[in-house]
């Protein structure tokens, strides 16, 4: 019992992490392939399943401009349920006219017949350059090679799935964590433990196929145990890194067992998303095509509730976090992951403003670069964000290090800033003294390499 | 008399451009010197002094930070009144508390004491490394010094002043001009022409004393024929260009011999840097001690009105966009002159906003650096500029190139879009097709050059 309040005060403890992304919850299948839209031997189409219906919900960029696919995908939202995500990276079909709304809606129309799906139940993503027309036979070639491959894992899974079991998870992780789920107290057969690690590699390689510039992978998965079973919750997603394709994308998909329905999801997206994608700058700049969306297709049969939601919706904030901070370490030509705190804010708008306009800073990404400690940059960024607050309460710290308090220059050890900044990791803490509220944003450091990067691709 | 109606109609052939700065107009003189405030060899205190009041008025950085100087000298402005303008770079005087605003009023005090002003008629600005208390002794030292030369140039000058005679005009600039100014109507002693010379000279000390990373000197001048005078506006300004020192800082000083009143010209100004200053946009960042200010000292005898006074104002103004370019265009590391003409827009403050957007997007400056036709991060920035448009209406060009039509990509011909852009500026148009308001914006490429000087600065 003493041990329970203790998991209910540490948040890392009331979940397992586990090493797998959208295909970890039940019922969810996916996988990726290479399609040749833009390159030969590049994954370039995912496809994600769910073996019933979904609940879903999503957020969408701001930008006036929106791609095609993204209109059609919040009409197929407008019912809050979908079955199925297909993604291709390459090309964002954007900008392209009427074209583009008929290779959208082509691509929602062949997953939905080769996985027996109503059109209206399937979400569309692009990724890629901006104004070429999708080559839309490769694409519907692309898309049956992946739904083939994920009948196939349905096929081999399905009596597992009565079974209640479905994506491995690692070792490792397990062996690390507080939470044991219950599929480790299950009997694993041989057959079992194949099928499982390949809904598992097959999951990755939907991951795989929605990078661009990505320069690493990213999903992630967690189990969170309730008292009438288990749930999980995985995602993928990747980062904003912009070029080649023309305008990169920011987009995030997450898979979940719980049965939570769809206007719940929206409002626990919404603030996931605020907390961590929002929070992520790596060039200031907001594509066409950014899009965060969520499937809850109930299959644990677990409705989390009170305490379980609240842990369920910390849940999917975290693991929201987790991919935006890989997003930041991968910003195009980025060598530091910045992560920068204000505390003692007036509100928490206020708090994200300054901490965003400090990431987004041209200036202080370059002075991390050079491992420089300019304070001064960071003051400045805050006093320009356009948030309100006493540039002389403000403190300033560099790691463990404080290099300003009260709004001026302190006569800090430049050897102790350097030791900080020569990490790959940077915390900037940023106390505003005046208030409850605080935010986090990430981003990356400014070099030759993004410059390098985005002075290049069409060419 | 045909002639005089085709000047009316051509704002270029209003006025006469003359190669001089702030000295230009009647009764001001400015000198720069060398106090070492942080480097050696570097002229870095630079003093503006008219020999009689004048009217002045002010806009100051939007930065919720300010430097001690700059809140010194809009406390200076409230009566409207100014004789003196004191400058030093090298060092901002900002967020070092206390000893900041000692250090400003010390340096208008001198200043005062040495010209035999009052203080609160004093100016102080400061541009430089921030954080770092100001040098006092030597920065006094630099006003001294500076005064006692400006007070050299007006012994010398007093007979030439009573004549109307002062700063030398570019002979080249006058044989193309159409307007000729009442100065080459009169003699001209050999002293008096020495005389000019020298306050010319000494007028361009100071343009250089104020600069930090610019690379080029910074300043303009015009004269415009009035029916009873000739008015004279004289201008200098540092770059954007952010580093070494510190935050580096937009500065504009406007001197002119027009008699007009403080209100008028706080009005003027203002129009004249929502079109300039504040379209210029080299990283994002705005610093803590932007400011720029005009005096007004009455000494041609002219008080220009009706379409003189129109006239007056668009000089003052075009005067400040021929300084936004060169700031622009010497941005840290730039390669090229950014221009972004919005057109068709349903408000000035839309067309702002958009211009704005593309020229400050990472990804729009790296493409021009790399000198790539990409015109969809064109698009992608006005969509997330947050001013309302149709993106199914815009039409982009690339110097005369259309590359986009109706939010869709065209098929144009890309060795005609990279002729465009092998050039050394880069005018982009985009029309929005919905309205009837436009606006410009100046910034330049994003390069590795400005990566390394930024990353560098302090050690």
């Amino acid at each position: 019992m003493a041990d329970q309040e203790k998991n209910k005060n540490n948040i890392e403890n009331r979940w397992t992490w586990l090493d797998s992304g959208v295909a970890a919850p039940k019922g969810f299948f996916a996988t990726g392939v290479q399609a040749g839209i833009k390159y030969q031997n590049k994954y370039d189409v995912a496809l994600i399943y769910s073996d019933r219906m979904a609940q879903a919900a999503g957020v969408f960029t701001r930008n006036k401009v929106k791609a095609h696919p993204l209109v059609l995908t919040q009409k197929h939202l407008e019912d809050g349920q979908a079955q199925a995500v297909v993604v291709n990276s390459g090309n964002a079909n954007a900008c392209v006219g009427e074209a583009g709304d008929q290779a959208a809606l082509a691509m929602a129309c062949e997953t939905a017949k080769c996985l027996g799906l109503k059109t209206e139940d399937v979400l569309v993503t692009s990724t890629g350059v901006i104004g070429v027309e999708m080559p839309v036979v490769r694409v519907v070639s692309g898309i049956q090679a992946a739904a083939a491959e994920i009948k196939k894992l349905v096929g081999t899974n399905s009596s597992l799935l009565e079974a209640g079991v479905q994506a491995d998870t690692d070792s490792k992780a397990k062996a690390e964590t507080k939470v044991k789920s219950e599929v480790d107290n299950e009997a694993k057969t041989g057959s079992e433990a194949e099928a499982r690690a390949l809904v598992h590699e097959h999951g990755t390689l939907a991951a795989r196929a929605i990078m661009t510039t990505d320069t690493t992978l990213k999903q992630v998965a967690g189990e969170l145990g309730c008292k009438s079973g288990v749930i999980r919750v995985g995602a993928m997603a990747k980062g904003s890194g912009m070029i080649h394709p023309n305008m990169g994308t920011m987009l995030g998909f997450i898979t979940t067992d719980a049965a939570v329905d769809h206007a719940e999801l929206k409002d626990l997206l919404v603030q996931a998303v605020d907390e961590s994608f929002n929070m992520v700058t790596v060039d200031g700049d907001t594509s066409t095509n950014d899009m965060v969306v969520i499937l809850a297709n109930g299959a644990s049969g677990v409705t989390p509730e009170g305490e379980e939601l609240e842990a369920f919706k910390e849940l999917v904030s975290e693991i929201c976090v987790k991919l935006a901070q890989e997003i930041a370490r991968d910003g195009e030509g980025a060598t530091k992951l910045i992560e920068v705190k204000v505390l003692g804010a007036e509100s928490v708008d206020g708090a994200r403003q300054i901490a965003k306009a400090i990431c987004g800073s041209s200036l202080v990404k370059a002075a991390i670069f050079g491992e420089d400690a300019n304070w001064g940059r960071i003051l400045a960024a805050a006093g320009y964000s356009g948030a309100d607050f006493n540039p002389d309460l403000v403190d300033i710290y560099l790691g463990d290090v404080i290099v300003a308090s009260e709004g001026r220059g302190l006569n800090f050890s430049e050897e102790k800033a350097k030791e900080v900044l020569e990490q790959k990791e940077i915390v900037i803490t940023v106390n505003l003294n005046s208030g409850q509220d605080s935010a986090t944003a990430w981003g990356c450091d400014l070099t030759h390499e993004y410059v390098t990067i985005n002075g290049k691709y069409r060419t």
